[in-house]
Order: structure tokens, then sequence, then C-alpha cells
């Protein structure tokens, strides 16, 4: 079937719009360039249709299942993730000392969502390894590097993060996981760990779980939980880790979800990572860089919802134009249907503005590692601010998007003979995990936007004002507007002077920001495609068309919706914080 | 578990909003009244929580199966619709003479609801069967009624609708079923119908299918459409009629979905209903009950998820308000947070919305029914308006809502422990049977608004404005204003006189015209409950404050879209219209 992703898409956003080939001239990515990158797409391309696609429907159908002593995959995942390591994939990020390419983040994303668009359930597993990998890399000891990094980029080992315990999810402060100091130097763990992806399998040598706990004697709450590595096997035997049951997903069923004990018997084994107490902090090391992942994962499902319905739209005869309903004429494709191309344009202008999203979002990550100190700073700036609307707008929008992609094939797309009610189903975790989306808008509103006097998003509302004013293209002027409109709305709210009135519709701000900056990703595309166009035939002239269209229905359909939300939330409205829950 | 529905909302919307009580004195209901009334609600509350609720989990993980030879099905559905026939609710509906209790409609729908919110897959059996009953009282003849309809009105045989064809759904003037007539005076069927609920299954003594094929020589297109009526056995001998395969759905799995082909040896017996080439008509003469059936069943799901999901917000502790962040403190109910508690009042706003237009419009349905020549042709008026309406409102805002019922519980909702994912996707199909979300846009603008010069909407707007004018509740004269928008609005889309372009945004007409029928029904809750609230104490008291409360919310967060998407209709935006395929 393909339609996994297009390739043309991903480019144009890469280099034409966010410039990424100019990027990779700097010295930390002198091993990469252009070319390489457009061999690492390509290969992405091929090993996610070859690999990754064809068993992504049967895992689906065939979720893991625990017989009492292992956990169960189909054999196609183990191939896949073979053909994804062969390739070398789950190295590529990191810096050739540890044996990696050096590619850039925003390259790494764009393969990632190859691999997210075409079979998620299985990409999930190498990107929650890269993710431990990761965190190990930034703090762990050159022995724990050596021991438990290095197999992990290799793939041998595969990682988890231990996080949520059954009686605190988004409260992580409250966690109760005890890890008490061993004589020899490491800790015996007790507790008990929910909702831990990858947290068992075969489908490695080894599994890393990355575990916060508690060393007794540590302060309370968040300021007194500490990292630690603790392996499903040490020499060859088994931790004292115990599966307590696999969670039933409504989708993303391919990847074990499980909750897991500690030290039923006489303590988990493990060795701190860095000093005690700062597991949060070290796990929000690599915050920005997780949820511009979930982000890009819900754009990636919306994406390929769109490419899956507007392949059936052209193929599929239904129906009449309006005007000509003799029945003697033959039905002409449902593309050719106001309504049908309605909801395709608003597919497209949902999920490829959310790819734009986590694509320019993971360009920051890298001008941030690359750039002069004036440079990173203004990107760190910027990421800090807009990570919670990178989780947040395509993890909403990118499910709008599946959710018509379905209406696109009317009954066909209700049934699982099409995958289009699987990419709906998948999609809905993305507001959940790696902080819910309501835990976004608190932070972005509570903490994001107050910091540092609110330069974070001057600087961003002034830049968008400024594009839009410079663009020649039609409208571009109620895009400023709507800038003004935020800044305006942005100082009521934090003029309220009470956190809970403020905050009170957080979650709304966060989408209404998210609708500015696609809006703003939306006019660099079509700038992109005017400037390009006059150079453009055939084919690629009518995909930079479709980019300036899209970005005229984003003004028309979408950015009205600023001005709405912002009187909703200039007017400080406390209704639902009013209404005791006796009236509920 | 319960939390199916709440009674004391349904006899609310009943008596105080709605005045069924008052309705039911009239000759046409001489057998009912409230205190009847009651007495069957309480019996369906009964049935649904013992009967219904309890199997929904395990039908939905076991769905239908096809052994080759015949469907099975789990035997707790059996024995809940045993309950349901034993306790005349299939009857219930239909007149004395017919073996019934000529119960109102609008009793009938909120009686419907019960099931629908606690199995809807197991509800959807006696829906059908009453449905092809309802068919065959207005068009069958006598001797036809007796030998057909007596026995799916006791429940002995169920029934289905025949319509779509494999090459034919929306677009069903193209079906080519063809019926050829036999010297007897009956026909032999040859042709594939799909989509056919209950199409196969051994829950009943036989099962009538009620068919549209074309008998040769008519008229093409849809005036050349007749019904039959085609039964799986006659005279205990399996007619010729083959199950081509059981559809695998994304949700309401436990109600068969199949593919049937009739007539694969020598054609399928069946017999002519009334008139040949009337059987689109015929089949209308039911659609608009049929439709509010939908609007019902997803308006019972969203409210059956926030009853559940508002259960688990005050039965779940997690984290502290904000500004009391002392992890000493123990952690409180989830529904103390802001944005659970905004979750919670929005599900409120569109489920019991939702709630209220359904049975609003079954109330129509009895005054057309019971009312003298001018009630009766107003309802008549206004229900046709509003039936795409009542279609379509509670499938969009239903399913938004079930949406953020899995969001209240996080993680837990997105598992199969909880029914909030199954909802979800139940109410998915929502938008897609019994005519298209986009079907229903073009319906309501390019057919019934436009009709008899506009008098139905104009009626309505009046109606409305008349009674935000006269309401003392704050906020009110919003209303009002967006009665008149619309009202704006709509003169410049007729005055397009361009049918495409009118047309071009036909769905969001339909939703904005929801919106206010919806927030005018919210008037109608707070103004009964402003009026009951001085007599009413505890939590009486609570629950027609929420009632207000909701109706303000409704008007701060959703009225607000009835402004911004009438301003975008009225541009007569063509941007989808004028994107091409290649462009996409």
């Amino acid at each position: 079937m393909p339609h996994i992703l297009r390739s043309d898409d991903i480019a144009f956003l890469l280099y034409d719009v966010l410039g990424i080939d100019d990027i990779a001239t700097r010295p930390a990515f002198s091993e990469t360039g252009r070319e390489v990158f457009d061999q690492v797409l390509a290969t992405a391309e091929r090993i996610a249709e070859d690999h990754f696609q064809p068993h992504a429907a049967k895992l689906d159908a065939n979720e893991p299942h625990f017989d009492g002593e292992q956990v169960h995959l189909i054999p196609e995942l183990r191939h896949a993730l073979d053909a994804y390591l062969d390739a070398g994939f789950l190295a590529a990020p990191f810096p050739p000392d540890l044996g990696g390419m050096g590619l850039p983040f925003t390259v790494h994303t764009a393969v990632s969502a190859w691999f997210a668009a075409a079979n998620w359930s299985t990409a999930n597993y190498p990107a929650l390894t890269s993710a431990a990998a990761n965190l190990l890399a930034h703090h762990a000891s050159p022995e724990q590097k050596e021991t438990w990094l290095t197999p992990l980029i290799e793939g041998r080992y595969f990682g988890t993060m231990c996080l949520s315990e059954p009686h605190a999810g988004s409260s992580v402060g409250d966690i109760r996981t005890r890890a008490e100091p061993q004589d020899d130097g490491s800790y015996r763990l007790f507790g008990q760990k929910m909702w831990i992806s990858g947290g068992e399998h075969d489908l490695a040598e080894n599994i890393v779980h990355l575990v916060l706990a508690r060393i007794p004697g540590g302060p309370p709450g968040t300021r007194g939980i500490s990292l630690f590595i603790v392996p499903r096997l040490i020499d060859g035997q088994r931790n004292d880790i115990r599966l307590i049951g696999l969670n039933h997903k409504m989708g993303c069923r391919g990847t074990v979800n499980c909750a897991l004990s500690f030290g039923d018997v006489d303590g988990a084994t493990g060795w701190l990572v860095g000093a005690p107490h700062q597991g949060l902090a070290q796990m929000f090391t690599m915050m920005n860089e997780m949820r511009i992942g979930v982000g890009m994962a819900a754009s990636a499902l919306a994406l390929t919802g769109y490419l899956h319905a507007l392949a059936y739209a052209q193929d599929r005869n239904q129906g009449r134009p309006l005007g000509a309903k003799d029945p003697a004429q033959p039905m002409v494709p449902i593309i050719e249907h106001t309504d049908i191309r309605r909801m395709l344009l608003q597919q497209k202008v949902w999920a490829e503005g959310a790819m734009a999203l986590s694509l320019y979002m993971a360009s920051l990550v890298d001008r941030q590692t690359s750039g002069d100190a004036e440079e990173a700073r203004d990107a760190t700036l910027r990421l800090d601010l807009l990570t919670p609307v990178a989780k947040s707008w395509p993890s909403e929008y990118g499910l709008r998007a599946n959710e018509i992609a379905i209406q696109v094939l009317g009954g066909a797309g209700y049934t699982r003979d099409w995958p289009l009610e699987r990419f709906y189903r998948d999609n809905r975790l993305n507001h959940i995990h790696e902080g819910t989306r309501g835990i976004q808008g608190l932070d972005l509103l509570g903490r994001k936007v107050p910091a540092q006097n609110g330069a974070a998003l001057t600087q961003l509302l002034r830049e968008v004002a400024a594009d839009a004013q410079a663009s020649a293209l039609p409208g571009s002027e109620t895009l400023a507007e709507a800038a003004q409109k935020i800044g305006q709305t942005t100082q009521t709210l934090l003029a309220a002077n009470d956190p809970e009135t403020m905050l009170a519709n957080a979650t709304l701000y966060c989408d209404t920001l998210g609708h500015l900056v696609v809006g703003w990703l939306w006019l660099r595309q079509a700038e992109a495609a005017h400037r390009l166009l006059p150079q453009a035939t055939g084919s690629d002239a009518a995909f930079l068309q479709g980019k300036i269209a899209a970005y005229r229905f984003f003004l028309a359909h979408d950015l009205p919706q600023i001005q709405t939300w912002s009187t909703l939330l200039a007017s400080l409205d406390r209704t639902a914080l009013d209404t005791s829950a006796a009236q509920l």
C-alpha cells in the first residue's frame, strides 16, 4: 500500500523551509551533509516500507501476551528491528565517539517519522532505547557508559523509562519506590512501576530499566528522587523484577506496556546515575526531545492517514457532481465532491502543519547544540517555550486529522480492513503519555510564558508579526493581528494575579498559541513554495501550489479561532472552577 | 459500575423542559401517562443495568464470528434480549391494535437511550427490528403485516434494512440488485448488499430483510427502486441468501454487520411492499426517526462516558491544589484540578445538550402525530429542518465528549480495563451510518433550509431570538445575536446563486446551526432549572445549579463559535473547491 509519507514533502520541510543543509555545514555535523541526509532518508523509507509497514496490522491484531513465563511478540517485529539496527539507525544520532554518526536531531526526527508512520508500535522499541541511551550519555559515569550505554547504542540491549507508579502518574513527586544503599556501592530497589513501555519482552539480550526511586533519608517530593540503572539481567541471571501484568490498550497495541514490581524477594539490584536526588532533573534534560518525539509521532500518524485517505478518494467512485445527477452518467471519484475535498485539505493543513512544527522544534535542538552563544541561547528560549505546544498541538490536530481520514472512507474507514481506524486508535495515546494535555497547558502558561519576564513569548510574537507583515501573500496581515491579540491576551492573563483564574483555561491557551505557531510555519511553507514555483513544473509545481492553498485554507478556517479563543481567555472565565463537584 | 445515565436528568428533560406529561394527556396516548412513563423508564434502567451493561465489555472482546455454517454470538446477548422482550420494550411504541402500548416516541427514545448507553451493540438488534417493523406498519399490506410484522413486534423475528451495495453507499440511486417478477406474485432477487447490520445470526426464529432492488424496466436512478420483504427462512427452509463475510469494525463490534449475496442459485424469494418504484420514498418515511435514533445513540454514549469520567474524577487522588505543593499533604481527588473540572463541564454541556436535542426532536414526532393541524404542521416543518442537525451534532460533540472522557482517566482511560475507549470507538460510527456527516450538511443547506422559501429556518430563528430576549439569565442576549447572525449568513449563502460555492462548507453550516439549537435547548434547561430552584434542596438543588452553570459554560465556550464559523461561511470560501486533486 505505501502512502507512508511523501519524501518530497519531508525534503521541502528540511531544506527549503528549515534550511537544515545549512546547519549541516557546521563543525558539529562535519561528518554529514545533505547527500548523507538524503541517503539516510531514502534508506529509512525503504526499510519502513519493506519491514515496518507490512506487519503493522498483524501486530495490532496480535498484541503481546504473557504466558506466565515470558512475553510473546510476533516474529516480524524482531525482523523489522534487525533491519533497522543493521542500517545503523539507532546509533545514527549519537556522536562518533559513542559509535554514532552525529546525525542532526532534525534529520533523526524525520527518519523517526518514517518508522512511526509505517508502524508506530514497532518503532517505539528503538525510540525508547534511544531515549534511555541519551539519558545515560548525558549523566552516566564512564564505567556505566561502557557497561550499559554501548550495548544500548548497538541495539543489543533495549531501554525503558520507569517513572509512574500505580498511585502516582502526573504527580511524579509522590513516587514511593525506595532504593536501599548496599556496601558494594549498588542499591536494592523496592516498589511498583506502572505504564512501562517495553518493560518486558525477548527482543534483546537485556533490558536496561532507568528507574526513579527514593534513597531513604532524602528530601520529600520531587527533590528527593534519584535515577537508577536496573537491568533485567545481571551476568545472565534474572534481577528481582517481576511482571505484574500487561496493559491492554486501545491502540499502540504492539508496544508492550506493563506494570513491574521491583524487589518482591530481596530487592532489585541497581546503580545510581550521577548524584543522589538529581533524578527528576536528569530525566528533564531529555524532556524537550521526548515531547518533540510525541508530537512527531502524532504528526506522522496524521500524515499517513491523510495520504491513505487521499489515495482512496482518488480511487473510489461514488455519486456525481452537483447539478449532474443523470444516473446514466458514470460515477466520479469522490475527491470531486465538495466535502471530501474540504476534509482532505483540512487534513493536509493539520498534518503537514504538525510535521512542520515537529521538525522546526527539532531544528531548534540542532541550533542549540551547534550554534554560537547567541543562537544557542535564542534556540533554548524558543525550545523551552514551545515544547508544550509541540507535544500538544499535533496530538490534538493529528487526532482530528485521523478522525476525518476515517470519514473520507466512510464505512470502509470504520473497518479493520483499512489502517485508518488503527491510526486513530494509536494517535489517541499522544495526549496522554509524556505529560498529559492538561500538564502541557499548565507548563506553558504557568511556567514557560512567565519565565524571564515573558522574553521568549515576546520574541516569538515579534518574529511572527514581522514575517507576516513582510509577506506579500494575501491575508498574512491576519497572522500579525493574531500575534498581537495573543500578546494582549497573555498580559491580561498574567495580570489576573491569581494562579487559579489565570490557569483555568490553560489548555485552551496552549491550543491558541499552537495555532499561531503552526500558522506562522504555514506562512514559511507558503513563502518557500512561492519562491520555488517559478522554477517548478508538473507535479512539483502542483505540490508547491498545494502548499500555498493549504496556507490560504489555514488562514480562512483555522486562524480565526485565535481571536475567538483569545476573547474567551481574556474574559478570565471561571465557570468550570466555580461549578462544584456536586453540581457536575 | 452503573453510571449508565441519570434518571433525574432524563425526567428533568422529559417533564420540566419538554412537557411530555402534557402531550401524554392527548387522545393518541390515552393508555399512557406520567405514571406509566416513570414505570417504563425505571424498568429500562433496571434491565439495562442487570442485563445489558454486564456483558458489554465481553461482547466487544468477543465479536461475532462465522464458522462457515453460522454466526456465533455470546449467550449473554440472547439473555439480555429475552429480558428486553419479556418487558415488552419492542412492542411498546407500536399502537395497541398492533400489540403495543402506544408509548410516545419521546419516551421510547429515552428508553432506548438507557439501552444504548448500557450496551449499544446489543441494543442495536431490537432497534433495527423496531425500525423494520415500523416500515412495514406504514407500507405493508394487511396480509404482509400478519405474516411478517406481528412476529417482528413480538420479537420472534428480527429485522434488517438492506440499502447499500459494495459499489453504492451514499449514492443509493446506483444500486443494481434486481427483482424479477414471478407468476405467483412473488419476486426473485439477485444482487449483493453491504453494511447489513443484524444481517445474519441465530438470535431469532427468522430474519426479515427489507431490501431495496430494481424491477427490470423501471426508471433509472432513485425513482426506480422498490422495497421487498426477503426473509432468511421461508416455511423453515433457507432462502437463497448467502453470507459473503462479516465486517470487522473499529467499534460497535457486538452488532453483526455483513455483506449478503441474494440469488446466488436461483434467486432469493421476496415480496414487494406497496407499489413498485416507491422503495426510496417508503424508506424515507422512517428517515427522521432513524436519524434521531443515531443522534440519541451518540448522545447516550457521550452521557455514559461523562458519568464514568465524573465518578473516576471523584474517586482518584492525584496531585495537590495550585499553590499547595507540600508533598507531606495528602493528594486530592482529581476533580479538584482546574483542567479536570473544565473537561467534565465541557462533557456535561455537550452530552446533556445532545440528549436534550435528541429528546426535543422525538417530542416533535409526538407533536406531529398527536397535535392539531397547526401544531402538526409546525412540528413537521421543524422536524424536517433539524433532522440533519439531530443526526450530526450529537455525533460530532458526543464523540468529542468521549475523547475527553478518556483524557480524564489518563492512561487508565486508554486501556480496555475501563469502558471509555469502547464508548469512543463505538461512537465513531455515528457520523458514518444513516447518511454520512457530509450528506447531512448537503441535506440541510441544499434542501431543508431553502424549502418553502426558508420558512422553517425563519420560524426557528424567531423562536430562539424571542426566548433569548425574554430570558433574565445573564448572557442570553448573545444567543439572540447568534440567531441573527445565522439568519444573515444563510441569506448570503442562498444569494450566492451557485450551488457549488453555497455548499462548499455545508458541513460547517450544519455544526453552526447545531450550536444554536443546542444553545437554545440549554437556555430552556437553564430556565427550567431557575424556575424549579426555589423549591429544591440538597442534591436536587445542586443538580439544577449545575444546569445553569452548564448554560453559562456553553455561552462562554461554545456559542462564540457561531460568530466565527458564520463569518467564514459568509465569505463563501472556495479554497478547498479551487484546490485541484494534484495539489492535494
